[in-house]
């Protein structure tokens, strides 16, 4: 009986399992599908995905962070694209150093399998899937009809997570459990390299089309490429109002982005042949707790807190989990029960925050960054962190301030934008603010 | 193929057979349970309920509401018991005839049944417990092995309806759903009747021992005995926080008794007894959407929106639940997905409001009802609806006013509560004030 069983060698369970083999412990983990360094598969998951520094801290303690940000393309800000064609970028801090990587999921997911199995005490089983999970005994059932108990059984199988939806279905008293949909849906399509791997839009950025009721965006990849991935809502209202049950032909697709994203087209050869070949993803928030029973199991990442991926925070988020976990398990030892118990305490507000936090981002991407109230207040939260070094904006916060927890950087950056949202719809000139008064103001938060 | 096949024969179905066969439909109703006319069985549920005004209405459009009427006991106000003994009445309105009404949960299910059963377009099948829902068949599996198809399905299987599982385990995409639970639970107790049938506490009245952190209640039965509910939390924060899980020996519960609830420990001979015999009941509250898949079924009742009994008003929401139904019937006929689109549109923000102040009202009952400033509030309240005839605190709106929706109620209704509650705070007289002028503040909200 190994002391830990890890359910999913996704990025969460690759990180843990590394985690744990530091420690001591033998650590099974068991993957539902087969193993990604062999197949070729389409994960039905996003391919590239923003690291940012609560990913890079939890990485830098397992000596992955350089590693991986070697292959990692940096964004510097948020590229605007007009209807118009015009570009215009908002970077994300008025601070040198603080930017976001667009790495590659798979490549990322490979290299944190290939650095666990240098332990001798881990061991990966690919192509068992967990499909039910007994609360009581603490044992894993996968569909090849096998069964597994261990010291104790941790869940990163994701948002779908069977051990979750065991615990749901009667396996924990008065589970706490929520699971809400955006209307919107999203699709992945693909700008290609140019010659020689070149990149055809501006490398070093994560390119927004944002258009009100529906966006684009466009994110890095190493080779030259970009992955774009379209947002927009499911089911139209009305003629006018844009959506994927309207978008059903070819003609419609093409005259669809010819008209909402015109310099991107010609960039994107193959974007009908996308447009209907990939699927179209839905946008869900899961929330639960509790999120342990007694020493026997705990969910960590997607499995406890599925978030939608509008701050770039899911990845980033459990790997922070991890970290935290692993915090405990230096001053509690194998005692799971006491190790549980407190992750779930310490980690419950703040998962909920960067899951509300998600949400409410998408609507700014979507129609904020088209406001110019909304433009003239990043430029001046810009200009602020240029000039003071101790002022983080609640987006920096969020992404560049790992001290953080994710509760304090929603709260205190909420009262901030509504404070600088009020100032800048008092003026069209940011320049002309006295920028020691906003600072002062500022700190009475 | 009957036309209708009503999943549930409790309240809310047995109802619901009525107004369909009324319209002519063929009603088929599949009941879990065994006939409660033949047998005696222990429901696992609240013995008396307060029917109020919504309920009233859906009665009386089948011409039930005085026949139950005449076996209710009318519920005047609450009636408040502090820690040495003394009472003190808040009667629910200032008007007279605005009242509540306790009712036997099973006598009024019995006359429904009976009710319905005088069509003979109802047929109500007993021991055919439902387990599954074929999403796409529109099919009904029951434990039995049998399954059930018809021209539609209406779940009113209640909080935790087979059909809804089905919906939420894949058969709806993008299934809105949350489950929340209280912290405290509830246990049923038992004051019996005085010599030949007398009250041995005032009748007319809701009992209520407001402790802040517990409560207890107690509801008049028709033969003059009460049902006491004891709501108190599960588990104890601190040796000094009275919980269930403290509540383990008969001394204990003897103990606690005795200093919480003094006045009333004589009148409940077998306290210790019902204590340990009847079970801890949680508190939950169930939101989803949508509630239909569509012509082919439909969420009524409790298998919608389970709330908790703290607003009284989970019967009368379901009841009311029916009634709307039913208009839409008169509208649309069987042109069910019309119906049921239309439904779930109109009722969804109104079930989530009564659930919503269910919740809240637990806090005011438990907390509120032993502050001072909310006692002149209900004070002030009161003379105000004594005063002005289209003055309704929340509670009047939520209880007596069938015409209003319940999101109306929720929403003007807590800007009254803010404002005489601010009122209230600043005077330690409420006969002072200046009515007109609190009328006119309400007025200009």
């Amino acid at each position: 009986m190994p002391s830990v069983l890890i359910i999913g060698a996704g990025l969460a369970g690759s990180l843990l399992s590394i985690y744990l083999a530091r420690r001591g412990f033998d650590v099974n983990v068991f993957e539902a599908r087969g193993d990604m360094r062999r197949e070729s598969m389409s994960a039905g998951r996003s391919i590239n995905l923003a690291l940012s520094d609560r990913g890079i801290a939890a990485l830098r303690e397992v000596g992955m962070d350089e590693y991986m940000l070697a292959e990692a393309v940096p964004m510097t800000g948020r590229m605007i694209h007009s209807p118009d064609g015009q570009t215009r970028l908002l970077p994300y801090s008025g601070r040198s150093g603080e930017y976001i990587n667009s790495v590659s999921r798979a490549g990322l997911n490979i290299a944190l399998m290939n650095e666990a199995e240098k332990y001798p005490n881990v061991q990966i089983v690919f192509n068992e899937r967990c499909v039910d999970f007994d609360t009581k005994r603490g044992e894993a059932a996968f569909a090849s009809g096998r069964t597994m108990r261990a010291g104790t059984v941790i869940a990163t199988d994701g948002a779908g997570s069977a051990v979750r939806k065991a615990m749901m279905n009667g396996g924990v008293e008065r589970f706490e459990f929520s699971q809400s949909w955006l209307d919107h849906g999203y699709k992945e399509l693909h700008i290609p390299p140019g010659d020689s791997g070149s990149f055809l839009l501006e490398k070093n950025a994560l390119h927004i089309w944002p258009r009100r009721r529906f966006m684009m965006i466009a994110l890095p990849n190493f080779d030259g490429s970009f992955t774009c991935t379209l947002f927009l809502a499911h089911k139209s209202d009305s003629a006018e109002e844009p959506a994927f049950d309207q978008l059903t032909s070819e003609d419609a697709v093409r005259e669809f982005f010819e008209r909402e994203f015109a310099d991107a087209v010609p960039l994107m050869p193959t974007l009908v042949e996308d447009f209907f070949a990939n699927p179209t993803g839905n946008l869900g928030t899961i929330k639960c707790f509790p999120w342990s029973i007694g020493g026997r199991s705990l969910l960590i990442g997607d499995s406890a807190h599925a978030i939608v991926p509008f701050y770039g925070q899911g990845m980033n988020c459990s790997f922070e989990d991890v970290r935290v976990f692993d915090q405990l398990v230096e001053e509690h030892g194998d005692d799971w029960e006491t190790v549980f118990d407190a992750y779930g305490t310490l980690r419950k507000g703040n998962t909920d925050a960067i899951a509300d936090m998600a949400v409410e981002n998408f609507y700014e991407m979507r129609d904020a960054v088209a406001d110019p109230v909304f433009v003239r207040k990043r430029e001046l939260e810009t200009t602020l962190e240029q000039t003071y070094a101790d002022y983080f904006s609640k987006y920096s916060m969020v992404t560049f301030r790992e001290d953080l927890p994710y509760s304090v950087a929603k709260e205190k950056g909420n009262a901030q934008d509504a404070l600088l949202m009020e100032i800048c719809s008092k003026t069209e000139d940011v320049s002309s603010l006295d920028l020691a008064d906003v600072r002062e103001r500022l700190s009475q938060i």
